[in-house]
């Protein structure tokens, strides 16, 4: 795979179809142009998802960050299409796209998307008490 | 658009009408002024929202914020005066406003208040394992 | 209104009786005697409520506060004692206290109590993604 | 009451037997001994309940805690035992009890267990947005 | 018990079969080798279980956590074959395996697998007012 | 003293003539107006000064503070500013003026000012090991 | 030692005279009243010093600031009193004392004031690498 | 100023020549490419520095920011030259640029570049307690 | 070594005799009792120090520590005479020792205590930027 | 460079060589074994350096750290001969090793060790108000 950007992102076999489970992948490097002024835009994109039949490729998914780098889009529209992407190539049975926008004019924007599989139901969340991790060293 | 406050909130339509998408947006400079005693007031403001057809331009959203710089208002009510205003401008299918205002007699107060479109209902939330997030840099 | 301790509550009108919006009040200065001891108590209040047809009066519960000071109550006791009185004099659709004692005993207490008004029920929570506030400057 | 390490619980008679409200107690200094080394274990104890009758008395519940000081317990055990001795004097509608251990061969150990009431049902939870809070100075 | 890295998991009878309890369990010290470049990956591993009829015990747990360091696995895999080891030697009741990868090319990777036995479903949560531990100390 | 904005700066006789003590407060509530575009800026000022003769009244600061709001100051300058006028009337021994401006641009800026008094030097620093202080209550 | 408020600080005498050594002391109790209103003000309190020959003891301490309640006393003023008094009767080699006041008019204040003895200065400070605690439970 | 990416660095006079004063900046938004791989590279840059005779303008080092977006640069040698930029165009008195890198290959790294001019000594710093800010408002 | 309390403290040689560097240990498990009450007391102690010939033993420290179970100790004495204990063993170039009480009395107390050899100092510390430290994994 | 563990090194020329700058680099995947009991030990390291005609380069330094998996180390000797390592190659103005390793026996060991090039003195420290860095975005 070349290390260039590309909007192609490569998928892997789901390793457990029989189950659902919950990927959440962290993206901080993602950055666009702003269609009317042309600057930058710099967001952290969250992913989570539980997949089907396949997951997304981590290197894939850097390049294709990568690849809305010298690309004009607005806030709104670009975390639905990012979203729309990786729903097309991936299929999951559940997808939630995070965008955490810097700040423009003095106001902070954030925006989440998600996607459902037809016919697709989440086993009903077992609430159990939640406790907060912390570092594994001290200091 | 003139860089002068007003009462005029632009829109601009929905990238993405077929989904329920959620816009977040943190506003911290808002102030007005006390109508009892004439004294600045100051709240940050977030908006969260489920645009319909149109949503709130960022830009007229700031000089709106600003319109209030000379008028007095009372904390519960200039809350929902606000959320009135970005009702009628976008009719969205959720809507909802929380003012946290700096603190008065030693009493911090926060107001909440929200809009739904009739009819509308959201999707059953997916209640996923949620994770913090942080800085992108270290120290 | 006079500067002294009260165990009057002074009310508004709601400015929009016809929603269901939240009220959220802090007050770091309650203090009160053990009735065993004689020696000092300490809490943080919180309150937490979806008026009806008033609201509390931030000043006068500042005062009404100040009332306990001279008086002995049991922790448990005056939790749901402050909440009886609030609920007397506004009505409100809901109302939620929360007490946080300082420790005591090298334990700590807090307690919660509520009022529903009758055959009032929530509009189902419209359970969005949720984002922490921070400060509104750097450092 | 004398100052010595008891398995006797006091209590005292539920001041709003009419309410169903939330106490909250959080107790750091829980020593015992590790039932196979004999070497000291610790714990954070947080007791979560929704009295019926009675509720428990701070000092005995601290002069309880101390009685552990000399006993071997098991983790997964101590913890249901403690819950059971809560049960068994205050017959609460709700109770639970979270026990934090600290670090034992590089593992972080928290058990939680919980007692309900026969026939005891809480109110459906009224989900406002929840503030945190934060000290009552600065710095 | 050898202190030697193994796959078999050792167990001990529940001590409270009668009541669902929840053990939280946090191992910060995971490793194995990526397969595709042979280097070490690292991961916090956190398991929160109900358990039925036995429980893991702690000092196997690490050893089996060590048995993976010489192993070549992927993240979405090696998640769920440490949850399918666990679900077969303890048969839970409900079991939750959250595995935090360290960052690779700059993303950061989280993996949430569930495990519920046939038949059971848990108590419906009474949803408390939340509060967060602070440190037993001051400083 | 009247209630309406006042460059006009109370003070009152340092009650400690003999002892170089440090005064520090925060003072959350500052808006003025860029002299650029006339849109409002907002700061956190922090204020922190061993007096002479006199103190800093804390309601005249907060008037002072107030009639910043409608004119027009640059960020370094507006700074300096301040400390001269706060220098001005309390000739301290020592003052440091600390301003947290709200993001422009993206960049957020802060500007820090002291003056001391000519010959004054202050004792050297005892430096004990700092302890972090947390809220007086818990959760 | 009776348990109500007094001026009296008892002491004991230091048990390790031939080092100076730091004692951290954290009183988050302490309210008196404003002078000028009547109304209550309230402070966290931080001790810091060196003993020379005699402790403050722990519990007069608490019944002395107790003797504050019905006191009127200005921030700046208390603070170096109480400091006066501690001084008195433990002639320290060094003591600092911090006052945390609950937040006024929208400011908050904090002063701090110090006393060296004559002829005492510390030794040099080993200035170490400084760990953050944490604490010693996770959740 | 037109806004585009721009080497040119703009400048205003220091409105308090006379006074040593410190101005911090926080830039988010750095990009650039890495001279190996071409892939991108992002860091925080916090930019402390205490003027002479000219102060760097906000917008001008927004634009010089983004001229670096298609640029390859390492890292310890970006953070040196942008200093050295910063400094040819103000002489300062003292200025220190601080480069908080996003992580590569699992390791964070920081660069700290300081320049002084000859001659100049800052005066001994007033080593005042600290005390931690934090958000202007609750929850 | 056997694992019984014991006063005994095990060393081992510097590894590095002719290098001035920092041990910093964390002790989360000390308790001793009131000797006034008779009720148990807790800390937790961190002890920094700098090595001469000889480095204590990680597990004879715990055993020294638990070693004070049953003994009653005030907590300014105790906390000189473990220095005094690590002192006599390690013969140490520098030695602090930091003990953080539980709270007492609703009060917090915390002790240091410092050890020098005679004719030692210190290098004088470089004084770098220093960075907080987070977690190795998100969420 | 092959991607295999490896004692050796890589360095690169100091691109300013004129100046003393700080480079910092945290590498939170270190383990390596128990020499008493071969099980497997965890650290975060973190570096700090001032190169003098070299710096250390990224990927070897990666490749290195991965080159103690196999082999067993006590904490206090691993630190300081790493530190060597590093010095031999670089040969540095000033480097700092901190260490900081997981828990072991409930007990938690920094170590932090440092080497200063003969005849070098770091500049006098220009000791600035410090600013808390915060995440880029919110929530
Ligand atoms: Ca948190
Ligand atoms: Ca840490
Ligand atoms: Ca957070
Ligand atoms: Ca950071
Ligand atoms: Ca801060
Ligand atoms: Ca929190
Ligand atoms: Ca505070
Ligand atoms: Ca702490
Ligand atoms: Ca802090
Ligand atoms: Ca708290
Ligand atoms: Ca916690
Ligand atoms: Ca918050
Ligand atoms: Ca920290
Ligand atoms: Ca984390
Ligand atoms: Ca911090
Ligand atoms: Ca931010």
């Amino acid at each position: 795979m070349p290390s260039t950007p590309t909007k192609t992102l490569e998928t892997f076999p789901n390793p457990k179809v029989g189950r659902d489970f919950h990927i959440h992948m962290e993206v901080p490097e993602f950055t666009c142009l702003c269609p009317k002024t042309g600057q930058p835009d710099f967001a952290t994109l969250i992913l989570d998802y539980i997949p089907d039949k396949t997951c997304v490729e981590l290197k894939s998914l850097k390049l294709y960050m990568w690849s809305f780098r010298e690309e004009g889009h607005f806030h709104e529209d670009v975390t639905n299409r990012i979203l729309d992407d990786l729903v097309k190539v991936t299929k999951p049975r559940f997808m939630r796209l995070t965008a955490k926008f810097y700040v423009r004019g003095g106001i902070f924007t954030n925006v989440v998307a998600e996607h459902r599989k037809k016919g697709w139901a989440p086993a009903p969340r077992v609430d159990l008490t939640q406790f907060e991790h912390q570092s594994n060293t001290r200091g």
